[in-house]
């Protein structure tokens, strides 16, 4: 479907996302630029009780002066909201513009049952509420906050919530629940970040097919995403992972590239067949409500990209990956993208609620440990969007690392005997199957 | 002192010694030619009873068949014992012969004592004792054997023995003793591995100035080697890692390019003084009989070399690290390398014994689990020999993940409180210090 190459630099991009420097006092965005304004006076209480990583609990610390920052890379891409896709241009503007009203609704409004302020000054999203870009950032924050607030609901405890800002442009917010009742870690990341290309990472671009022509050598970007992994306590729960991104750079003459990548996989300790048949089916529901072919295409590319070379093993059952979507339109991509990203929760919560009474034996809870020494395997060894964060110089590491589970093991030579439960789980990692 | 390119190159190189094929059936060589031998008439017993990982336990499953390509690729490298070092031909070999009578002794009385006979037949050994591929291969079997009985001795158990081949030649013995009294992994892994360069290790090669000119494109290597990785259970007993390794390619006109490299280092979870001066002036001593820049050279390039970029610490307290020493001349390097191997045991076993008995609490525990993800994020990101190794299909991958710990831990956002023994620690694994 599409070269690694390709895909390579979609994810090394996306990377950017996770990879911003830590929330320091010098880079602290004072609020004083919108103390007052709406989201803030009744918010800032409930927030700064989350914040952790911020020097200033009330109001946003991403505002003041940051805001310029925001102003002028907004300015940088410009009014045209849907970018390249001239032929269907105004058939979306109205599309577009039905979503935002009827759909989508009012920014401010929704701001309000986030795990934080979004990154972008909510004004300037209010200002430029057409724009992709703070359409996808609503939504990858609302995402954020809907799985969050139903894996606390599940567990009973409160996620640490970790504001962050990139001294390049943008910032993130991490939240993370440890060692709490049901979870041994979740973790659930937004970012969105900005400035301009490197030449090395324009360089890949233009080797992965990406011609884009600089103004002055100068290509401006922004790139943001949710991720997330879940690692329960308890064996028979699955850990799951997911992440949405997009991504646009503008060249010379104005006009963007952008396209969109994400998707969400299951690693479970132990097969069963019901979860696996469940959150295939919610999946592919959501493909096949955008296009027939997506689901078989992005199920394949999972199994794909989510295979740990070196033991000949998946990491887990699969799920759906993409990268590089920036078809049939812009509308329709995001479209597609927002339906997986309302996925995430009934994908797995009901797998969660299903075995949170399951017993189990310390037999069973070594074999987790030994899994999840593979998913680090897999995740220092191949994961592009790690191996990228932990090349980059400023990267914010505890966002990156967070993926990594509480606990792992590494048992030398170690073999299950065939015919059992757990040899059952291998054989499916050496050979994925089709679960619907 | 030399190139990261350099060493890059050579520690590829060496990671092939670890690299090879998981011993199967069609791999075994059968023990008919030298069933009788002197080697196997007394010890077949006392071995076959550590082998685990062979079809035929009884005699050597490295010879028969496998004496062939022993056979052959031993004479492809030829007599010419000291190399390119034409000037020093004379002395050394009379030095050679020296050494190889009067204190490296009867190979095959040697061989009475390792923890399974050599990867090369015993007689192709005897034959070409002279030359440095068996010397080499000799030393670091012994290494091997010396390290796990002193280990055996301390902790009461017994490793276990892994003999396994590789498809294009040689093979290796990997000793394991896991989740015992002491220690909770130990791992000393022995390699000897030989065959043709492929081109990409070739071009490697060439891009790291080493000019090598092959016949009909081919260049013939041999690479071995002894490394171990030893984790106890106990935090305030330092994790240790050494790794000494010899390499030889062959050019069109039947001369040779060899060099070593090596080093020890210590991954203390607590520091503790006497003991990282205990260490150092070990190493120091031994480096110090050979040429003394060594130490201070090779103690800087092990601060270098075992660095975690991402979060800006070392691994560990250092030790000594070099690479591509092809110099004064073969016979003094392999005498420093010989000095190095020989401290393994005596730099490391008092600290051991030292601290048996202490006590410790769940925090320190847990500190050291959180020590031992800086390990692994280490093992998986950065070093070399573990990174080409994973790369390299047919590598047996047993022999290279084993340098991981039992049990590991990532906790999110973890920093130890100012003025800890845990913040200590991680100050001086932020800046190096000079122990001696």
């Amino acid at each position: 479907m599409t070269s690694s190459l390709l895909s390579a630099l979609n994810r090394s991009l996306h990377a950017t996302v996770r990879l911003c420097s830590v929330f320091q006092p010098k880079n602290v965005c004072k609020s004083h630029v919108i103390a007052g304004g709406r989201w803030s006076t009744g918010w800032s209480t409930g927030w700064s009780r989350r914040f952790t990583n911020m020097t200033d609990t009330r109001g946003s610390p991403a505002f003041g002066k940051c805001t310029k920052g925001v102003l002028m890379a907004a300015g940088v891409f410009g009014t045209v909201a849907v970018g390249v896709c001239g032929l269907q241009q105004a058939e979306m503007a109205t599309r577009v513009k039905k979503v935002e009203e009827v759909v989508e609704g009012d920014v401010a409004e929704r701001c309000r049952n986030l795990m934080a302020p979004p990154i972008t000054d909510v004004r300037v999203l209010e200002q430029r509420k057409h724009e992709m870009r703070s359409r996808m950032e609503m939504l990858i924050m609302e995402t954020q906050a809907d799985f969050c607030r139903a894996l606390e609901e599940v567990d009973g405890g409160r996620f640490r919530v970790d504001r962050w800002s990139r001294q390049e442009g943008g910032g993130g917010i991490s939240c993370v629940l440890q060692d709490s009742k049901v979870f041994e870690k979740a973790g659930v990341n937004v970012s969105v970040v900005f400035g301009h290309l490197s030449e090395e990472a324009a360089k890949q671009m233009r080797s992965r097919g990406k011609e884009l022509k600089g103004k002055d050598g100068k290509l401006p970007f922004v790139a943001m995403g949710v991720s997330s992994v879940i690692h329960p306590k308890n064996p028979h729960i699955p850990t799951v992972h997911f992440n949405y991104r997009y991504f646009e750079v503008e060249e010379a003459d104005g006009s963007k590239q952008w396209w969109f990548g994400g998707g969400t996989d299951l690693t479970p300790v132990y097969i069963n067949e019901d979860d696996g048949v469940l959150f295939h089916s919610v999946l592919r529901d959501a493909c096949d409500k955008h296009n027939p072919q997506y689901y078989p295409n992005f199920k394949k590319w999972c199994d794909r990209y989510f295979y740990i070379r070196h033991r000949n093993e998946t990491r887990g059952i699969g799920g759906i990956f993409f990268d590089d979507l920036d078809s049939p339109s812009q509308e329709e991509a995001f479209s597609f993208v927002k339906s997986c990203a309302k996925t995430v929760v009934p994908c797995y919560l009901p797998i969660v609620r299903k075995h949170l009474t399951d017993t189990f034996t310390q037999e069973e809870k070594d074999w987790q440990q030994i899994r999840r020494g593979r998913y680090v395997e897999f995740n220092l060894v191949y994961d592009r969007g790690v191996k990228f964060g932990l090349a980059t110089p400023g990267s914010r590491i505890e966002s990156i690392i967070m993926s990594l589970p509480l606990t792992a093991r590494w048992e030398y030579m170690h073999e299950p005997a065939e015919g059992t439960k757990e040899a059952e789980m291998l054989k499916v990692l050496r050979s994925p199957k089709e679960w619907i």
